[in-house]
């Protein structure tokens, strides 16, 4: 290749640092070039000085193709998952018949996947951040309460500690609503002898955490108890599995197999993790029939769940960090079912 | 066409209700058909029960194709601004060669620029609501609180009234960060004497709001006072060119001319404003040289700004509702300048 197009703002945020939200980070021979808006002229200069930097005219597809075709490069990488098929149109509309397109999908996350060691500091704070908003949420769990106003209160209270933000949509799910995996918090009210599933996650210098908990609001029924010991269970099976050279589908199974052994895989409807980074869902994917190997510097999470429609669903999340020797759990607060 | 696949999120919602964050929706003969995965299987069945739902086996693209196969759907229409280069080359894989594809992009978006007046009535309710926080907002405004906290306060308001969250990352921006029209919220401390700009916006029932006020704290001098007079001025120039008829190129130049008559123009980095609806940028784009005419039902922003590197920025943002016979400006506090 003589240039490789960086289309994704979490990629061009690693090699240059450059937050802002629309551009084109194209490296090549000598210096690397950003090609950006108006909007954030002034943003790129202070954050990304070691690269040249261009103001696009027209649109931005049209600016980059334009710059391929004036420095001459002919060969160009490009992210194919990141590039829409309208935008790859004009790209090679403006950069000329004579650019050869290199399909080059996850070249920067494949960098981005393995954390340095200041990363994995930053890391452990913003795992630490989220489990100590979890566990003060727990406090406010009161029959009455809705759950966008836990919601509310858990993002004010991560900003509050120096999050730049949630790193997602916060959920918190009362009742049935915790059998869906991805709830969304309503004005729904708490009641007595309810599951409460929280799940959420810190921006904290621009890396994620994303942790989940479920607790019971009253003393909890013995199949709820069940349930929650082979959730949990089967999410101490796959962290045990995770390790530099264990591939991600054998963490996944190893949750799966737990929860076949309870009859539970069943309602196991998701993945059991994925990575986590600068974005919340990043490489690997820790999934069924995954082929990825785990290596140090890896971090993902382990999540497994089992969702019962119409009555409710129990998650427990944790971030999982691989070192050359050792597993580290970087979300510290306990796993038990608390009973409220 | 025999059928057209809906792969983005907003368009699903608008035509189904669906709130699930990944899936296609297939409109082709007889009923439509949604397919997701396991984490959205019951949200789909309670959600949009009109279509038939279909959970998928292996990666979305690939029973996407699959399903498009079976039903020998042979000329197929897709969103090309939406669907990436990768998915595209899978779902041609998956669907077989005799599918002919169809780029057709914008097509919901052309029905959801026009708002009926049930989104109408929301949209007014989401507007009020993000003025009422901004409102609310300024009297924290002492020096010495941090860019941080009172984002945290503002999306805290905001869900504690009935939001789901913020439409987009609430911008906080002291002294010389206003200058930055994106500016994230830091650790920044008020001093004594700074411009301070807020644009936030809401989401209320799914429906966006965007508004942006800039105050100063202490007794503004003579030159901030002039600027903000002429973005107050541009504002309202371009407020008055919102009807149906009128060009979105016609509104931006309306607010650009009157700041090139104060020698401003240069200062003003961006569009005059977007279209805003389930999405906080959709369409129509009002920028220089759009040909797009108004219509009624059309919601766009208003917000001409201008940007003093190393010294300050001034944006004053409206969102306005274009009617048969008159425009409604949807936001309603005072755009005076405030000296706090």
């Amino acid at each position: 290749m003589d240039a490789l197009l960086i289309t994704h703002a979490a990629n061009w945020y690693y090699l240059t640092g450059f937050t802002g939200e629309a551009g084109t980070l194209i490296a090549g021979r000598g210096r690397a070039t950003l090609i950006s808006d108006g909007r954030f002229t002034t943003q790129a200069g202070e954050e990304a000085a070691s690269v040249r930097y261009l103001e696009q005219k027209g649109s931005l597809v049209e600016s980059t193709g334009r710059f391929l075709k004036e420095k001459s490069f002919r060969r160009v990488g490009f992210d194919s998952s990141q590039v829409s098929v309208a935008q790859f149109r004009s790209l090679r509309k403006a950069a000329g018949a004579r650019t050869e397109w290199i399909p080059a999908p996850g070249l920067v996350e494949s960098l981005r996947i393995r954390k340095e060691p200041g990363e994995l500091a930053v890391m452990r704070r913003a795992a630490i951040l989220a489990g100590d908003v979890l566990s003060g949420a727990l406090k406010l769990l009161k029959p009455g309460v809705k759950e966008n106003e836990i919601a509310a209160e858990i993002e004010y209270q991560m900003r509050m500690c120096g999050a730049s933000g949630p790193a997602f949509e916060t959920i918190v799910a009362f009742g049935e609503r915790s059998a869906l995996p991805h709830a969304r918090p309503t004005a729904k009210r708490l009641r007595k002898n309810e599951l409460v599933v929280l799940d959420l996650g810190v921006i904290l210098a621009h890396y994620c955490s994303d942790i989940t908990r479920t607790v019971y609001v009253g003393r909890a029924p013995t199949r709820v108890k069940q349930w929650y010991k082979a959730v949990l269970e089967a999410q101490g099976a796959a962290i045990a599995e995770v390790r530099a050279g264990a591939s991600t589908g054998d963490v996944d199974s190893a949750a799966r197999q737990v929860l076949a052994g309870w009859k539970l895989d069943q309602y196991f409807t998701h993945s059991t993790g994925h990575g986590l980074g600068l974005e919340v869902h990043e490489d690997p994917r820790v999934a069924r029939g995954q082929t990825t190997r785990l290596e140090s510097g890896y971090v993902v999470t382990i999540e497994p769940g089992v969702y019962m429609a119409g009555v409710g669903g129990i998650r427990i999340e944790d971030d999982v960090a691989v070192h050359p020797d050792k597993t580290e759990v970087l979300t510290r607060i306990p796993r038990d079912l608390i009973e409220l």
